[in-house]
């Protein structure tokens, strides 16, 4: 243990300096505090404020200096335009009264996350800021369902998509991306999954393509649920799961079972 | 300084324990160890012998036991089948001697990183493993060049592709993907640029889509240069660059320079 903790230091020692006034954009992972990479436990145990996102697990914020101001920016499906002005003008006037603010997002802070939104905003305002990057969710889940991203007699790509309804952005084509013929990693997908399954093969994926729901990955509850893209398709044929989930589509997804054919025994390991 | 060291023992106390008999498959992010996560520190500062990849750096290293055995398993370009066999079958023949054993592969071990077949040898020998996801090299190429992975009114997907030649899967049918319209982020594609741009171009891509060089990311000498599609297709045009590099190619890309213009005194902060 102790071994391990001066070897955090001196990494920490070598690491980047939270300059009073200054924002950064931090990714927390896929929810385990143990994927919080060592910048980002330097920045948490820095700051002087923290806004976290939802699905920030506890264990995160209890990193924060007991002094430390932790604010929740949370957003609600639905009022995504009205709150991220206002977490914005929040993340410049707390930057502006000269505190480390350290904005937490889940997984990584670019991919889907409202991220280069809030970059613009901060150049606006002329306050110096670093992004962290962190484990996004959708890789996260795949090792966690043992699901390469890539193999390599199978794709040289992989596409990652938000099934998250589009206001600002003309809707994903998915069509093309089923003849594209590489795998998919959706992120809040799950309401919508049924509509998405339908283009999908409408676009000429095959029915039996697998999908794997990858749900509350790293956290205690996970849960990994495979079907195929038909069932995915019928809206009730499956059994219900809660969000967050990362939806794989693809032939990598295969991978998982024949791991469990090769070797029953490392079912219970591997689960 | 303490107060991170406690820190990082409470979450190591919770995380997964290393058995004597099992590999690790872990990603050490791209390269600097502040992007190491807790749980490669876990493993890192438990192993009885470490597979280490090209691309690792000597402080990730030097986090080993002193006493742990510390082997290069590094692939020349054009060697990649011979070579892959002989380091699953040294990470068995390490396992079955009993000893823990942790393969430490740059960025996230899944993503273009043999990771897939790794796992499938270690089940049929009956190896009991486990996959220490990480932060991609090209979500980290990203963030330091303060480029958004998604962007709410520009893109609802992104591609990551390998530029590395095929034998076992065919060729990226990059027309397909120009004709997609959503950002690439390309990993090991220096030495292709030319011919997948103009592969791309083919597919109606813009000539003047930018186009962002980003090498040795998080390390000493990481470089950006951005340029646009049809000077990427001239060979010859651009100044060189040195692998290890990521490419990314879409609008997203525009956002560097829109920063730089807004905040010119941030220029070197952002640098």
């Amino acid at each position: 243990m102790s071994r391990l903790g001066n070897a955090v230091n001196r990494l920490v020692a070598q690491g980047p300096t939270f300059a009073p006034g200054s924002v950064w954009l931090v990714g927390a992972g896929p929810g385990d505090p143990g994927y919080l990479t060592v910048n980002a436990l330097v920045g948490l145990t820095q700051a002087d404020v923290i806004l976290y996102d939802a699905l920030i697990d506890r264990h995160t914020l209890d990193l924060a200096r007991p002094d430390a101001e932790v604010i929740y920016s949370g957003k609600r499906a639905g009022l995504h335009s009205i709150d991220q002005n206002s977490i914005c003008a929040q993340l410049v006037s707390l930057a502006q009264s000269g505190r480390r603010v350290l904005r937490l997002k889940g997984g990584d802070p670019m991919v889907f996350g409202r991220g280069g939104e809030e970059m613009l905003m901060l150049a606006r305002a002329g306050i110096p800021f670093k992004i962290i990057p962190g484990v996004t969710a959708g890789l996260a889940a795949l090792a966690i369902a043992t699901i390469p991203a890539t193999l390599r007699d199978v794709n040289r790509a992989v596409v990652f998509a938000t099934g998250h309804e589009a206001r600002e952005a003309p809707e994903t084509d998915w069509a093309a991306l089923a003849r594209l013929g590489q795998p998919i990693v959706l992120y809040m997908a799950l309401r919508r999954l049924e509509s998405i399954a339908t283009a999908l093969m409408s676009g000429g994926m095959a029915p039996d393509m697998p999908v794997a729901i990858i749900a509350s990955a790293t956290m205690p509850e996970e849960n990994v649920l495979v079907i195929d893209l038909a069932t995915a398709a019928r809206d009730g044929d499956r059994q219900p799961i809660d969000p967050p989930a990362i939806i794989v589509i693809g032939e990598i997804v295969r991978m998982r079972a024949k791991l469990r054919t090769l070797a029953p025994s490392l079912a219970e390991a591997l689960a």
